[in-house]
């Protein structure tokens, strides 16, 4: 198994260095990123993707601007224009908007230093949201663990893996957790159309770190459970409202009333900065809808419809929260009622950093 | 739009002229079948597909078998090895064994006759079945089409439609006959992985009599029930059990599940023939498990999965009957209780045939 470091800065700090996901599994190429149109097609390409690394690499790319225009005398308006523009990349993944939020404040409070100091200081929270994201996988991957005994079948959607975010990643974490520790699960990937994240990466990835993974078409996915196959359904999500309706990729929500009429647990996996407690439940989630090329051409780019007809392609749906048993993050497993404890659970990790802060 | 003629004897009757399915949407190509392992390859490789059509194909290709064998000695015994190895071609379709079932009683009813006559008795028996089946599509659109208002929203999975069958089709026949009439439906039709049927056929037939249809992926058909997009689920039927349990496309149950849970009628369509009474429920209906390589290798063999990676592809699922709103066959929409009125289904049947027969 080779470690795959999806995320990273170049050595002189002039450019972001990512796996681009796009060519998985065929090929395991790294790309450069230097200006901001580079990283913006990244993004929206799907080269970097899953929520918590769309964060860290818009993170760093923010990083990546101040340092480009630091000498401009306009230098906090193109701040300004570059963080809309780096915003856009993506309409759902709330990672994205919160990271360069983060990365605003941190040039905001540090305005009156030198630029260069500045720049530093950006450089040092984009490292930061990165480390925060490797720990906080760490803690979902532990308490993922929890809910699977050794020898479980699982289901997964998409792709929450080590790609997606950092380390471990949050649906897979427990998985490879596990797996570290010498544990064995039986896990089916959906491929996940239309971009086949399931078959390209979940699968990639699980069977390189030497798990039993079996790949099923999205359709197949209510069988395998009617068979008894599985025992839980553990899945990412790209943006939580405070009342627990979750969006994840398209085919989420259908896995959950699958689940549900199936008796089968259903978990997102979700570090807390993907929890949006702004929207007040699923309809304050835009849904982005993407290309029909995407679902005329597969991703081979070979057609395989006729010609001119109409498709509706949703990147996203929704989870009911009532539908959701549970949400797993870096403090502990939320439950319904989900707004009240994800307050508690951003009390917690308040209270923890503040500890952690402290000790250092 | 041009009329596909999906099935048919060559003027000679020495070959059966079909449309490669497989090639569609890009090329409409025919093929000559000769020899009886050119029937069996078309019929396994999915060139003719579709319940109905599949039990024509095999009813022509045994009155072929008998042509080419009926000066051998042994010609009886090499009909049944005939019938046996077309049976083998899909374990699912129900039709294929009814269809090859009714050839042989022929065979045996005229086995005094001499062997040219007997030959000529099972072509007219082939072309009976092919007649009745346009005949039955045309019934079975009928009652379809009582279901739905004009302008309504329709969910459609796999390829019931005029290539399936013979004219019209099974789900799709309410849509074509509406539109014959001047009706108009939306139709979402779902690619139907992993043999993409709904985005290659459903969306080529519809597309071609100038019916309003989107194409979605599989993992979207609940995103469309959820957000109100259609009024109904209309799907075909590969074989039902007597208690109405119903296999169909791998995705169907999970559409059953999906439509129960937003509440909107789920509605399979199938000639009576597709019913088999012999069967239970749906535990004795055999699901044919298919090759790897159409998981992970897309339609066009593009390769898009890791090497080696582990598949399940069952190419069906059963519909539990309590999912099913109604059965829409030639003699009106069978509801709950299912095998009473499968019987009552198969009396009016034969009622009415009697009384077509007694008219001639």
């Amino acid at each position: 198994m080779e470690e795959i470091r999806n995320i990273r800065l170049s050595e002189n700090a002039d450019s972001l260095i990512i796996v681009d996901q796009t060519k998985l599994p065929g090929a395991l190429e790294y790309i450069e990123l230097k200006s901001r149109e580079e990283l913006f097609d990244a993004i929206s390409m799907l080269k970097v993707r899953g929520a918590p690394a769309i964060g860290i690499a818009a993170a760093y790319g923010y990083a990546l601007c101040a340092k480009e225009d630091c000498e401009e005398q306009d230098f906090f308006r193109r701040m300004d224009d570059a963080e809309r523009y780096l915003a856009s990349s993506r309409p759902t993944a709330v990672n994205l908007f919160w990271a360069l939020e983060r990365m605003r404040q941190t040039l905001r409070k540090n305005a009156l230093l030198p630029r260069n100091e500045i720049v530093d200081r950006l450089f040092a929270e984009a490292r930061a949201i990165h480390e925060e994201d490797i720990a906080s996988n760490r803690r979902i991957s532990e308490f993922g663990l929890e809910l699977i005994e050794d020898g479980a079948g699982i289901l997964t959607h998409c792709n929450a893996g080590p790609l997606a975010t950092s380390r471990y990643g949050t649906a897979l974490g427990p998985i490879l957790l596990g797996r570290e520790r010498g544990m064995n699960f039986r896990v089916y990937a959906d491929e996940t159309r239309p971009l086949l994240q399931g078959a390209r990466l979940t699968a990639f990835e699980l069977q390189n770190a030497g798990v039993d993974v079996t790949l099923i078409c999205d359709n197949m996915a209510g069988q395998v459970m009617k068979e008894g196959r599985v025992s839980a359904v553990f899945i990412g999500c790209d943006r939580a409202a405070r009342n627990g309706d979750a969006a994840n990729k398209i085919g989420s929500a259908s896995l959950a009333v699958l689940a549900r009429y199936y008796r089968i647990p259903f978990y997102m996996f979700a570090p807390l900065s993907t929890v949006d407690m702004d929207a007040a439940s699923g309809k304050d989630i835009k849904i982005e809808e993407r290309d029909p090329s995407e679902v005329t051409e597969l991703y081979y780019k070979e057609r395989m419809a006729p010609e001119g007809v109409k498709v509706y392609n949703p990147a996203f749906d929704v989870v009911d929260h009532d539908l959701i048993t549970g949400i797993v993050t870096e403090e502990g497993i939320v439950h319904a009622p989900f707004e009240e404890n994800f307050i508690k659970a951003f009390q917690s990790k308040k209270a923890r950093t503040e500890k952690e802060n402290a000790e250092v």
